[in-house]
C-alpha cells in the first residue's frame, strides 16, 4: 500500500495535535515522520507515531517542555531538553550549531535530558541540506550486550555524518548494532533469514536466525568489539560534554529510555578551509572511484552513503510511500 | 623474546639516526613506535620500523620537511604536512589542537599532505594523558573494497576516540576493516583460522581462511556496509576539512600512500561544561555497567576500550616487550 507524502503527513499531524501537541509541534514532527518513510526509514516513520503518542500519555515526553541554555563557551553551547519532545530538541540543536558555526566555522552543541530523535539521519540531512558537514550522535538505554557480555549492558547509539554535495548529499546514519531490533522482527515476520550473522543465539553460536536473537537479547555490535567500543565511547564523550546522563544511568530510570539521552551536534563550515572548486574536486573524485569501482554482482552497483536514501525517496515522491496497512489504518483510527 | 622498553627505544633510534634523522626526530619516532609495541600494537611498532627506513630511502617520506600553517580560524587551523615524517606531523598536530582547545575548549587541526601516523592511538593516548577528550582520524590508500565491491578502492581509514581518566584512560582505536593486513598474515603463518570471518574468498564466500582473503584481496569493512560507508564519510570529511587529497587521489600517486594523507585532530577540553566531579560519576558509572555485566565465558570479563592496552603495558613494562625475534635482529643489523 502506498500513500502521498502531503497525506502522510497531515494524517499524522492530526494525531499529534490530538495527543496535545500545538499546531506548529505536530507540523514539525509529522513532517520528520514522513519524511523518515519517505526515505526508507519505516521503523522511526510512521511506524513509530503510535509509540510515540503513548509515550506522551504517560508523561515519558513532556510536550511543554523546550530546551534550555545551560551554559554557552564561544563557538559550543549546552542545552537541557527537559525531556521534551525528541525531534523538536534535536532539530533546536542541529540549527543552533549551524549558527553557531555561520559565525566561527564550527558551532557544537551538547544536549542532556532529551527523548527519542527518532531518525538519527534527519538531522545531518538538514544539515546537509543547509550546507554544513555535521557530525551527530545520541546515546540510548542499554540494548545490546558489550563485546565479551551476555546481557545488554550498552546502547546502539546511533551516529551520523552528513557532507553537503548539489548533485546529492552524502550522508551515513549508522547504529552501532548490526541490526536493529525492528529489522530482527520484519526478517522473523516474513520467515526470512538476515543476510549476515545479526546475534548469537541461547548458546552462544552465531546466528542469522532473526527469532533466537530477539529470544537471547544477544544483538551483535557492527564489527564485534569494535561496535561495541565505538558505542561506548560515543556514549561517554555526549554524556561528559552535556553533563548529562550516560547509558548506565538512563537505564536505571527506565521508562523505554525515558532518564533523557545526551547528545551531540557538530556543524562545520565545509569552506573554511577550501573553495567549492576544491571540494568538488574531492567529492566528485571519490564518487568517480566508487560508482567504476568492479561490483560484486554482474550488473551491480557501489553506492556512496546516502545515494540509495535518495533513491528511495525518489520513489515515494513518484509513487507514494510504501505502509504497512495495519499501522496505516491504526494512525488513522487514533 | 623480550626487550626492555629503553633497549627498544635506543635502538631503534640507532637506526633513525643512521637514516638520517635528527637526534630529536629520532628519539621522538623511537619512543613512538617502542610505545607501540608496548601497547600490545606490534603491527605499527618495532615492525614497522624498516618500512618506514626503506620509505626515507626511496624519498617517500622527506625527512626535513615540517608542518606549515596554511590557515588559520580561531579555534581551527589547517597545515601542510609537506609529506615529513607522519609521526612528528601528527604529534605536532595533537599538540596544536591541545594549544587551541586550552584557549577556546576546542581546537580542530587538519593535516594534509602527510605520511603513515603509525598507530593512530598514540595521538588519543597523548591526548587523554593531557587531560583532553580527542577525536583523531586518518585516511589511507584504498586498501579495502566498498561495501558492493570486490576490489579495494576505500581506505581503512583509522579512527580513534579518547577520553582522560585518572584510574586509566578510555581510548578506542579502530581501522574500518575487520582485521588488518598484518593480523591475516600472523594468522596465516601460525596456521589459525580468523576467530570470525574476515574477508571474502576468490568465489565470494565469507571466510576465516586468512590466506584466502589475502589472495582476494577482498578484506572485509567492519560491520559490512557500516564500516564501509564510514570509512568514505572520514575519508571526505578528512580531505574536505583539510584541503587535502582523498583516497581517490592518493591512490593516483601510489608510492606506498605515499600520495599525502588527510588527517583531522579534534581535542576538547572535558571541564567545558561538566565539573571533575560529575565527569567522575559518569565514568565511573559505566565502568561499573560494563565491568558487572555477565560474561559470556565463566571467569571472563568485559574490558572497556584501553583496559587491554593498559594490562599489556604494564606486562611490557614488567617483563620486557614481546618481540619478533627475526625482526629485533633485522633492527639491530640495520
Amino acid at each position: 500500500m502506498r500513500i502521498p507524502f502531503e497525506q502522510m503527513k497531515s494524517e499524522i499531524k492530526r494525531v499529534m495535535i490530538k495527543a496535545g501537541l500545538t499546531e506548529k509541534q505536530a507540523s514539525m514532527c509529522a513532517k520528520v515522520h514522513a519524511e523518515s518513510s519517505r526515505d526508507g526509514v519505516y521503523s522511526h516513520g510512521l511506524n513509530r507515531v503510535s509509540r510515540f503518542i503513548d509515550y506522551v500519555g504517560r508523561g515519558w515526553v513532556d510536550i511543554k517542555a523546550i530546551p534550555t541554555l545551560v551554559k554557552s563557551c564561544g563557538c559550543m553551547e549546552n542545552y537541557d531538553g527537559n525531556m521534551g519532545i525528541g525531534i523538536l530538541n534535536a532539530k533546536f540543536a542541529i540549527n543552533r550549531a549551524m549558527e553557531l558555526a555561520k559565525e566561527n566555522n564550527i558551532g557544537v552543541v551538547s544536549l542532556r535530558n532529551t527523548t527519542h530523535w527518532m531518525r538519527g539521519g534527519t538531522y545531518a540531512w538538514d544539515a546537509a541540506n543547509d550546507g554544513f558537514l555535521s557530525v551527530c550522535w545520541t546515546n540510548t538505554e542499554s540494548c545490546m550486550p558489550a563485546w565479551g557480555s551476555k546481557v545488554p549492558c550498552v546502547g546502539n547509539n546511533p551516529f551520523c555524518i552528513g557532507v553537503p554535495r548539489k548533485e546529492g548529499n552524502i550522508v551515513l546514519d549508522m547504529a552501532m548494532s548490526q541490526y536493529s531490533y525492528g529489522k530482527l522482527q520484519v526478517t522473523r515476520l516474513n520467515g526470512d533469514q538476515l543476510p549476515y550473522d545479526g546475534g548469537f543465539d541461547e548458546e552462544g553460536n552465531l546466528t542469522t536466525d532473526p527469532g533466537l536473537i530477539e529470544e537471547s537479547k544477544r544483538i551483535l555490535p557492527t564489527g564485534f568489539w569494535k561496535g561495541s567500543g565505538f558505542a561506548i565511547l560515543l556514549d561517554l564523550v555526549a554524556a561528559v560534554l552535556s553533563n548529562g546522563k550516560p547509558t548506565s544511568e538512563i537505564d536505571k530510570v527506565g521508562k523505554g529510555g525515558g532518564g533523557g539521552s545526551s547528545q551531540i551536534f557538530i556543524a562545520i563550515n565545509p569552506n573554511t578551509f577550501s573553495s567549492e572548486e576544491e571540494i568538488n574536486r574531492i567529492l566528485e573524485s571519490t564518487i568517480s572511484q566508487l560508482g567504476s569501482a568492479v561490483p560484486t554482482k554482474e550488473g551491480g552497483k557501489v553506492y556512496y552513503p546516502g545515494e540509495r536514501t535518495a533513491k528511495t525517496r525518489e520513489d515515494s515522491d513518484r509513487n507514494g510511500i510504501i505502509v504497512d496497512e495495519t499501522v496505516w489504518n491504526e494512525i488513522c483510527n487514533l
